[in-house]
Order: structure tokens, then sequence, then C-alpha cells
């Protein structure tokens, strides 16, 4: 069974700069591929990227292109820094626009694009706030749809306070981030497969009109 | 295949006053029932759950009896009434004691008590708050080895500021909440027998072991 | 003594599309104006701001010119609506240039421009997410200078699940929402007048000297 | 002008067991105490303080007796340990019991009994989560009435995974924890005095009045 990946990397700054979380991707990449998984990395700020909650904001709006990759693969990684303890601005309006999806329902079961898929999220800062950038990030993609495996997070942060980046603190050799990364990869892996070969059955159609009747 | 559901009422309150928060339990437990699957509801007010970080804090504390009940169960489920925007204090008490169960981990391959088993979450307010207590619940069952399929929280809340809570608001008739409460039950049903009939297979420990000579 | 109140409004619709949290801002503006305030709306989505961390990232943003509005103000209220139970991500953006004034410490004391500033939060929402948005932007402001009065938050949101936004449901003649604006200018007026004849006497050079001492 | 400030520390561990978060406490508590500040520190794990939202929960409740001691105070300063990235369930509980004195209104201006209190956070924890708690206590404590001023948090943690505490750690000498506690005492202070000699004039019940007329 081929699976695909796809990586958004939600950093403030446009190639060619140097990204830390996009470093941290390319070890999730590699192990991926190791283990036959066809990787895609899109890295938001080289794109236009409307504001917006709908799957196409119009004219000049890069997301649809974006969007047809999401609901090509079979498992959504979102990677973001941390800005002032949350999430990048960029990863929200990812959020906001991925959650625009949930309104194309399946005419037949009305689940989303992004049922059946597998969501993860790897995050690095200088310091403090991963585990709040994380719990967002899978929460949002477990309410666009997505299914969450343990071990679905990996991260990188230093001491409290200002300090050294990822790449600059050596943290590419972090035993604790390399151990996330590898779970994550191992159980992303395990459940896509599982996902793709037995979809979730649930009919949401059918589920609305029933609680329909019982909310008379 | 024979499932069994354990939910966790974290009201403040103790038995016999009224739990808002556990009247939307039982239509789950009547809809889980109706599918087959065995359930428990244990209402942690009514125990002597002692504050700590492991699985079993001394004497007199009842949290070694509840986290049998956890392990016994296929899917676990949180169910949390809002206080000032946020979980109760006794649901985070119940995350702390969950998460010291990650110690205990298989001494072959790694995995904690909660790998294989599926989580959602409840929660009723009377107002705002519901998906951040959402958020950090399912993060923190995913984070104790949880997979979370999609659809797999359900609340209700009223309109901002004081008012009543969803008994006497008659939540029980409000479509939103009934139709997720369905959702939930059929999505973590699913999942629930996937991870049954097919457990993870990651061995942490080996993945452990490549970590370490990664991060030499 | 003149005092200025500016608002952010970080609805992700241009002009002149309704923006309901525009209209609560409204609520606020009057009121602070019956007050002798003088007061300013930015509606950011009809400017170009760039994503990033400093306070001016070169040609085509527009963020050097809001930020000289901001310095200008004696009250910073920072209003948004509710996506996904968070806030907009232009809100983030918002605050993430706000975070990057912080590199511009006074030279003599250290303080930063927000210093002195009192900071407030204007929330609406169809449903869930007020208090974290609130939560979010309150302790933003809060680390990038502001001080925060007692009712220094307003909000609407409906019942849970999709519904009409404020203006659609009459939110405006909601008691609890009108309560807390008029609550909110009168503790944001009284601590912004209170601390511009009494500025933080803080020399935060000189306490950082100190701590370095502490920390050989 | 004599000013009191207290402190609740939430460690989940009763005396004599090492607090790390008490250490750091004890860290203000000598900075307030060279400015003349009368300082007193309250465990509260030593205490029996009940779940609840009310500021009396019954026979056998020791939050009363702690309510008093905090009406007395000028600064109140909550510190917290982080548990999978959160604030202890102790703490949480505090917050509860907290927010249930806001319906003590003051019967001429309904201002409840935490207004014209200063509010401040200290946190410790081995890794990373500082932020979240200290915007989820401000936040409360902002809810029941304090002003926060700028820096009214300090916190220390390690890098990413498990590892050494603030103690074990040597945080006790990590600079940038060392200033943001300076400043902290130099803040709060600042306004706690601001507010001792200019309380906060607003009538909230005249506030109200006006409300209900705007919202018929």
């Amino acid at each position: 069974m081929s699976i695909k990946a796809i990586f958004l990397n939600c950093t403030l700054k446009p190639s060619p700069g140097l990204s830390n979380t996009g470093v941290l991707v390319q070890k999730a990449v590699e192990l991926y591929e190791q283990a036959g998984v066809k990787c895609k990395v899109i890295r938001i700020a080289d794109f236009k990227v409307a504001f917006g909650n709908s799957s196409d904001e119009g004219e000049g709006d890069d997301w649809p292109m974006i969007l047809e990759e999401i609901k090509d693969a079979d498992i959504l990684i979102l990677a973001s820094p941390i800005w002032l303890g949350d999430k990048s601005a960029i990863c929200k309006m990812v959020i906001e626009r991925i959650d625009g999806s949930t309104s194309e329902a399946d005419p037949d079961n009305g689940q989303y694009p992004l049922y059946n898929k597998v969501g993860g999220v790897l995050v690095t800062g200088n310091e403090d706030g991963a585990k709040k950038v994380c719990a967002d990030v899978l929460f949002s993609l477990n309410h666009s749809g997505c299914s969450i495996p343990p071990n679905a997070m990996a991260y990188w942060v230093g001491t409290a306070g200002p300090g050294p980046s990822y790449v600059e603190a050596e943290g590419e050799r972090h035993f604790f981030t390399n151990n996330n990364v590898r779970s994550l990869v191992a159980d992303t892996l395990f459940l896509a497969r599982l996902l793709k070969a037995n979809p979730i059955d649930t009919n949401l159609k059918q589920i609305s009109e029933e609680a329909k009747q019982e909310s008379k």
C-alpha cells in the first residue's frame, strides 16, 4: 500500500532563509522515506495564501493548490515555530483554511475531506510553548477530520528565555526530540495504513438525521 | 468483539447532587449500550483520589482501583464541567494521575497502559470554554497513549454570561450536541474495534535505542 | 488629561464587509468618546501587514505606521473574532508584530514602548472560544508591556454550534456583554489616567545588572 | 504605606518535601522583604482545601482561613509547578475557589474582594509549559479582580524532555529567571502602592443598571 505524507511548514520566513522548523521536518521526511512513504514539504511563506475560512478565497489565493496536495496525502503534519508561547500566525492561517474544508462534505456519508487521514505536529522554538502549540494544532487537525495516534508530536525547545534555536543549539542531537520524531513516524504510519485499508464507516448524514429526530 | 467504555465524570460535586455533565454522559452511555458496548461510569468526586503523578499515592488513595478499570476498558471518555473557561480541578487531577501511568511501560515494546485505547471528551458548562477543555483533555489522553478519532468531542454551552446549565436549559434537545454525541460514539467505537483487532505494533524500546545512536 | 484609545480590529474580512467584531468595537468607542477619550479604529485586513517579529519588515509593510498610532495611544484594545475556538490568524500576526516592539527598549530605563499603556480585548464569535481568545490576547499585551485592569475583556458568543453572529443574533442587546463593555471602558480608562499621571518607575536596565550579579 | 504580599504555592507535594516552586517563591519573598513588604507563603497541599466554587464549602474546609489572608494582602502571587504542560490540579482548585469570591460583591459599588489587588505568577517545571500556566493564572486572577502590571510573571524550565528540576539544575543562577523575578517584584509593588493610594472608583452596580437600560 502506497502512503503519502504532506508537511506544511509554517515558519514566518520565506525561502531561502534558514527555517529551524524545516530542519526538524527533514528528520521526519528521511524516516518516512526510509519506510517507503512519499513525502512533500510545502513552506507556506513561499506562497500567497489568503486569510479566510473557505477552500478558495478567489484570485491570487494559492490555497486551493495546497489543499489538493493535502487531499492527496494520507498523513498531514503541521510544523510550526513558537512565537510568544504560541503557534505562528501562518500556522493559525493554515488551521483556518483547513477548517474551511469541512464544508466540502461527501454527499453520501457526510465525511469531510480530511476524514481517514492521520495528523501530527512538529515544533521548534528557542524556548517554552511547544506543548501548547502541539495541543492547538492536534485539536484543529482532529476537528477537521484527522485521526491522531499516540506520539503524534515532536518538538525541541531550549531552557527558559532567549537562546539559540534548534540548529545552532545542536538540537538535532537531542535524544528526547529524536526519540519523539521516530515514534511519530512509526505511529502515524501505522494508523495511516490501518485507516487506508479500513476507512471509517461512520455515516454522518444518517447520524445527523437521527440527531434531528432526537432533538425535536 | 466485546468493547468496554469507561467514563470519568469530573464534576466537582459528589453524589447525589445533580451533575449536568453526568446527564450528558448518560446520553453517550445509552448509545454505546445500544451498540453492545459495556459501559462503566465513575464519578470521581465520590472517591478519594490523591493529588500526585504516580499510579499509586499510597494508603487511602482510590486511584489504583480506578486505574484498573481504565486498563480494562477500550474507550476512555473524560467528562468535565467548565469552570472559569477551563476544565475542572478534578479533571486536571485525573489527567495528572493518568499521565502517571506512562511510567508503567510494557517490558517488551515500551508501550504504556493506554496504548491501543481510544480517547474522547464530553463537556457541559453554562457558557464559553468547551473547546479549550476539549483540546486540553484530548491532548492529555493522546499524550498518555490514546488514539483520537474524528468527532471525539461533544459539548453543550449556553450564550455568553451566567445562565441555565445543560439540564435546565433543555440542552438535551440541542441538535448540535446530540449530533456530536452520536458521532463521538460511532467514531470512537469504530477506532476501538479497529485497534483491538490490529494493535499498534510500534516498539518504543527499539525506537529509543535507535534515537540514542542518532543522538550521540 | 487627554487620553487616546486605539482599537485594532482583527477580523479576517477587509472593508466594506460587515465585521461583527467591529460593531462591538463601536460600542466601546461611543462610551470612550462620551468620557472624552479620543478613539482610533484600525481594521488590519484593510492594510498590508507583513508576517514577522520586528517593528519594520521592510518595503510594503504597513505595520510601522500602525505601530506609531499604538505608541501614541494610552489604551490599546485588540478585537478579534473566534475561529475554531481561537483568535484569528490576523490577531496572532498583530500579537507577533506588537511583541517585536519590545526590542525597542528605552535607553535609560529599558522599558519597552507599551510600558505604561493599558490593554484590553473585545471578542465576538457565533459560539465557544471567547475566554481562550481573551486570555491569549491579554497575556500577549501584558507580555509586551501593557497593564491590565479588572474587567479588561468583553465578548459575545451564542449557544454551542453554528448559529447567528453578534449582529444577527441581536447581541447588541445582550446584557452580559453590554455590562462588560461598560466595565472595560471604565476600568481601562481609570488605570490609563492613573499610569499617565504616575508612570511606572521601574528601571529594567538596573534590574538586569543586579540579576547578572546574582546569576554569576 | 505598608504593603502585604501573599503567595499560594500550588505544588502537589505537602511539606516537608522539597518544592522547587517554593524555592523560586523564596527568591521573590526576599526581594519583597528588602523593599519593606510583609510576606506570607501558604503551601496549599499542607491544608485541607475543598473542591468547589464558593468561599466556604463547609466543615473541614480550610479555604475560608486562606481567603481571609488573601483579602488582607495587596499583592497575590500564585505559584505552580508544570504537569503535562499545564498548571497543577491544586492550582486549578485554588483558581476555582478564588473565582468564588467574586460573588461577595461590595454592597455599595459592586466591586469584588480582589479589586485593587495586584496579581502575579511564578512557575517552575523541568520543561515546557510555563507560558501557558502563566497565561491561565494571570487570566484567572485578572478575572477575579486583580490588576496585572508588566512583568507579572517569572518562570524557570529546562530543555525539551525529562530532566533536572529548578534546584537540581541550578536554576537559581539562571539570569533570565532572576531578571524576571526582580522585575515582577518591582512592577507588582509599584502598582500595588499606586492602587492602594488610588483605588479604582468604578461603580459596578451603577454600570450594571446602565447596561440593563441599554439591553432592554
